[in-house]
């Protein structure tokens, strides 16, 4: 059931090989402690998420090793980006199958090293075991806040504007190319945009730059990762509202217009297909001028798609106003 | 690669059902949000850790869930312990076969909300995705202690005493029972002492009630969970310091002693074999007295095995005072 190792472990050198040097952080204490030390500036409070990535269901075994490691951190810090929190560092749970390769682990430990320091989120301490299953990649993620000033899902008002960052759909479409050799020709993309699409699935880009912004003037939000339709739907549960989206509003990118020009049905993956890694947010009329101005400051484009409504549901309207129809409206693992 | 469902997802269904009860903590928000705040009390920091068990490596498939939810949240509450920190709320990240059952989830449910109450460690959020792999559990647990009290692997020097709470090599002792059906006829075991070795591998007992006391008096602590030669070679490497350990004074229970009469290379697997989960601490010999008497006053059993010296390298004394050596000196997974 387990191995045995002299002197300092083979689990202690693989820490000390690859782990140590992200860990520069005082309170991880060189990762030679039980645990880590992190104290919030005063009046500030923290904020705690986790997401775990498993092989062959996450990303591709044969995915780059550093992109693996940089999707597991960068789907933490989406989360905290979409509660206004700043990024104060992690803790890495990580089992690994026994023919994993130090040439994976170089890449791993060189992914995760870049967007630790790129995201001023440091490596604060973790765990590493075998597993006789695919590698699975738990991140726990920690930001802090003013205290109070966490943006929850729950704040949304009918009347409240709702607006997404970047491009949707993108990334559920990357990951049909990887699933369907044949889709790339057939939606007729030329090879920058497949190049495009395949890079949205293999590594989202967290928006945490418009972290504070978002705390200062949406009332509600969340990283939209099971699909728009679904993710949307659970922000006006949870919220007590309910939610009217232009659907021709919601922002695509070139390569997603072109393919979604030759099959319509395309419409259906890209407000469910999930993987996005954008915000969605709900905002106060007044603020939307705000928030615009915030997220053009910082190079992240923001789109109004639709409002918050009184009467329960949410509601994809076409452009002629009718109310659009999905088989299912967001993943789910169960 | 993933499965999609309509309206809430099975598993916003599954969080609902078995987590949700057990999120009471006000900063859980009831687990509907992407992130759950967590506050530390003024002049307090916060104290991290992190741990993940997985099926066939840290557990048996047959394992009751409810210990095996314990022994995850377990394993963690131990870190906290020898650290001297308060235990604040844990995240779950659990990756689940599809095979798994409701009565598995439910006994999962009920243990960890066991122990989430027993030990006044909140569940404050988590992650639940499909694995083709092995149950996996990745528990990041938190705790609270007056800033910079924090007990480190660290702190220990020439002259002090090394202690540990409770009993050595019980755990490792029960592996072996499961492993190895014919051994605790070998070892004479009555089935008092077979069940209660079973259980010790089952389900650790972290040593929680003490953790105020290690902060007010331990120079160094870590917890015992690679086996105790090990994991003392490591506090001392961290120290910058040796130790002697006389072998005779290592607390043993009746059911290791006996196994140990018949066969006395089990020292080995005892000294070694980990997941102890018990508290090895270097305490000044001045406080060795109230130690000791924090430790009765709680109910937890504290022996003094032996003392830091200058000279490094670990030496195991015999009855004789003759260094033993073994050709494993802790567990690893690589």
């Amino acid at each position: 059931m387990r191995r045995s190792a002299n002197g300092p472990s083979g689990e202690d050198r693989l820490i000390a090989r690859y782990f140590k040097p992200i860990a520069r952080h005082p309170g991880a204490l060189g990762l030679g402690d039980d645990a880590a030390v992190l104290r919030p500036p005063r009046g500030h409070e923290l904020v705690l998420t986790t997401d775990v990535i498993v092989g062959g269901v996450h990303f591709f075994f044969d995915d780059p090793p550093s992109a693996v490691a940089r999707k597991a951190l960068r789907v933490n810090l989406s989360d905290l980006a979409a509660k206004g929190a700043k990024p104060a560092g992690f803790l890495l749970s990580l089992a690994l199958p026994a023919d994993i390769t130090p040439e994976w682990l170089d890449g791993f430990a060189r992914g995760l090293a870049s967007d630790a320091r790129g995201y001023s989120c440091p490596l604060l301490g973790g765990d590493t075991v075998a597993t006789p299953g695919p590698v699975t990649i738990s991140v726990a993620a920690f930001g802090t806040l003013p205290k109070g000033t966490m943006v929850r899902r729950s704040g949304a008002s009918a009347g409240h504007r709702l607006v997404v960052t970047g491009a949707i759909g993108d990334a559920a479409l990357g990951l049909r190319l990887r699933q369907d050799r044949g889709a790339a020709k057939r939606w007729k993309l030329d090879p920058g945009m497949r190049r495009y699409l395949a890079a949205r699935y293999l590594l989202p880009i967290p928006r945490n730059v418009l972290a504070g912004a978002l705390r200062r003037h949406a009332s509600a939000a969340m990283d939209v990762s099971d699909g728009l339709a679904g993710d949307l739907a659970k922000l006006c549960r949870i919220s007590g509202v309910g939610a009217e989206v232009e659907v021709a509003r919601v922002p695509l990118s070139k390569a997603a217009r072109a393919a979604l020009g030759v099959e319509s049905g395309l419409i259906e993956t890209i407000l469910t297909g999930g993987d996005d890694f954008e915000i969605l947010a709900a905002v106060p009329a007044k603020s939307v001028g705000a928030l615009n101005a915030a997220a053009r400051a910082v190079g992240v484009p923001l789109a109004e798609i639709g409002r918050v409504v009184k009467e329960k549901g949410t509601r994809l309207l076409d452009a002629e106003g009718r109310v659009m129809h999905f088989a299912h409206v967001s993943f789910s693992h169960f």
